[in-house]
């Protein structure tokens, strides 16, 4: 038997270009550039072209790439009415990973295969925002508000959730935590991405599973642990408590720890950062609850374990989410919306790799540890002398 | 850098306790029994149970089994209103994807984790061809016709198709078939499952990701590519020279050649049988078309590279589809409807699994080749200044 890759922690499987974790020093880099410096100086449209497109678009490139995608927001009318027959309290997670798969039975794209990538990436961009907006709209049994060109990607998502225009402030603030999310190397979510695609299937089959992977708990399904536990613990006073409690239990504290990084996570820094103003704004407590959260379970895992444990991308987006009045179940789709530009370029780069090692479809071993009765079988029982458990 | 495992070959990543292929002899067990044996003994319900459940079942399970598969055969008849408004050109592969995500967004399950994930597991089984039968009666415009409780399920399946109820031996094809597809290990729409579940999401995100995995041209999608390369080809006299041209061009022949059996799999020797006995029925000449594209890939092979090639899983089912008057592109949604008890048997596997190692979410490593402009990374370089390419 050999030895297991469990998890395949630590094994490599591929070159990449898309983005670099430096897990010691806290570090993420989009193609080349820190987030600490796109945070300061991008858009999220603009990261994503990056992302597609290994460069910073010039003013033109950003121009044109910002057209595609108000011109892609609509959604096929019949999609909505579809929604109409869901149960209203479907997770949207569910429903986002249906409504992308559904977008082959309305849409068909022409020219070469790459070419049909990228316009699938461009629809998936813009669509998906559009798509839980609506499905949010559509289970409050509320009129959906259709996409406004005039606005940003980041503010036109807001817009079409409430019916309101957001100020810049607001919109800044999601801007921000979209980049944030945009991309982070072979996570679970990408990976599937990947894997689907290393079968040459397309775009939509790809992200479509990749969105399936992110909503689980243990990847992006954490953003709603984490304000679940927020709202579980209620106040300030109760942290310190809760948290001593679920580490005795040996219970994990969500939103703390990361498989990759060794340190303080960037993308935390900038969330706090954004938390902390925002709950200066509307006087939510929940910003102070959550540094608690972060400071007694620091304390209390050093104590417990001797371990350094930081917290990670969901600890401060949880509550941020939620002072910006975003249901909470829409955390994952948020990082969804924001992650799909990484996904898209890890795709493309999983399907059209110019240089070796060529990617190939992912078909790992298993040991088997089942049933052994010689090299023949087991002797099939006929069904009348087979006996009841 | 460290070294490269591409594809994951040759990467084992977990015990499993479900499938073992034994590559050298040819061999392909299911829970301990020769899939020979099941074909020649059991049928596709009772090895769907002996997959999810470690063991054959007794008469009183397996009359349980098959009329839970009974009672879940309907689909919401919204989702049949929705298939309406899909392009009647769409690939089913796409719908079946959606559909099967779109199930969390009508059913809601109750009980243990592990309960509603079995629960989940009957809704795929005995809903996939319906879905299927559905789709493509939708798409004729005719009719859908509904379910019959008193066919089995693979009689059901043929009788939703095309109105008719199959004769006995061609159900009995068919549902060798279904038998011969069900697991094949960590092939890479198991390992997108798996994949996905490994993150907690739950069964429905986990299968409709591997149909997406299933899809692609490399996996799942060749036996539709083999039948279009017979077509292409179009009569025995062309096999030859049609053959020969494509290895000189060094362009893969569909259907031939596998990653892990070094002999003759043995599900093409079962296929070939079934394909010959139906030609001799029907008088099509695919059966021997088909025969003389392996022979001819044979030989070709040893002749250029000294290699050794056998036929796989998808050579000889593409032409038994195609003589059962099975529209072509439904042959990769059939291998689906098969696959989902292993699929389903696998997340189980993925997310309950009591032995160590205990399975982790997968998440591998990857090399960044990409920018590299320093520590800080590359400068941004504001978009006034930047120039077009």
């Amino acid at each position: 038997m050999e030895a297991k890759n469990v998890g395949l922690r630590n094994v490599t499987v591929a070159d990449t270009k898309i983005s670099n974790i430096d897990g010691e020093n806290g570090k993420l880099i989009y193609r080349g550039y820190d987030i600490m410096d796109l945070v300061k100086n991008s858009t999220f449209e603009e990261t994503s072209y990056l992302l597609l497109h290994n460069d910073l678009p010039s003013k033109k490139e950003l121009e044109e790439f910002h057209k595609m995608l108000v011109n892609a927001r609509d959604i096929p009318a019949p999609m909505i009415k579809n929604m109409e027959n869901f149960r209203k309290d479907a997770h949207p997670m569910d429903l986002l990973q249906a409504f992308i798969a559904e977008l082959g039975g309305y849409y068909v794209e022409h020219g070469t295969q790459k070419e049909v990538s990228y316009e699938m990436s461009i629809n998936l961009i813009a669509k998906m925002p559009t798509m839980i907006a609506c499905w949010d709209r559509v289970r409050r049994e509320e009129e959906v508000v259709a996409p406004d060109p005039t606005l940003s990607h980041c503010a036109n998502f807001l817009y079409m959730m409430s019916g309101k225009k957001p100020d810049p402030e607001t919109e800044k603030i999601l801007d921000t935590c979209l980049i944030l999310h945009a991309d982070h190397s072979f996570n679970a979510s990408t990976f599937a991405a990947r894997e689907v695609a290393s079968t040459r299937a397309h775009m939509y089959s790809a992200i479509s599973a990749a969105v399936g992977a992110l909503s689980g708990q243990l990847h992006g399904g954490a953003n709603y642990e984490v304000m679940k536990m927020l709202l579980d613990i209620g106040s300030i006073d109760k942290v310190e408590a809760w948290v001593k409690e679920k580490l005795a239990n040996k219970d994990r504290v969500m939103g703390m720890g990361h498989a990759v990084y060794k340190t303080y996570d960037p993308r935390a820094t900038i969330l706090k950062e954004l938390s902390e103003k925002l709950a200066a704004k509307t006087g939510d407590p929940w910003f102070a609850i959550t540094q608690k959260v972060e400071e007694v379970t620091i304390d209390e895992m050093k104590r417990l374990k001797g371990m350094d444990i930081y917290p990670n991308v969901d600890l401060y987006s949880a509550s941020l989410y939620y002072m910006l009045k975003i249901p909470m179940d829409l955390n994952t789709p948020i990082f969804a919306i924001s992650r799909v530009s990484g996904w898209a370029s890890h795709v493309i780069e999983e399907a059209f790799a110019e240089a070796a090692p060529k990617p190939a479809l992912y078909r790992p071993n298993a040991d088997y540890v089942g049933k052994y009765c010689g090299p023949e079988g087991c002797a099939y029982k006929p069904i009348e002398i087979r006996e009841d458990e």
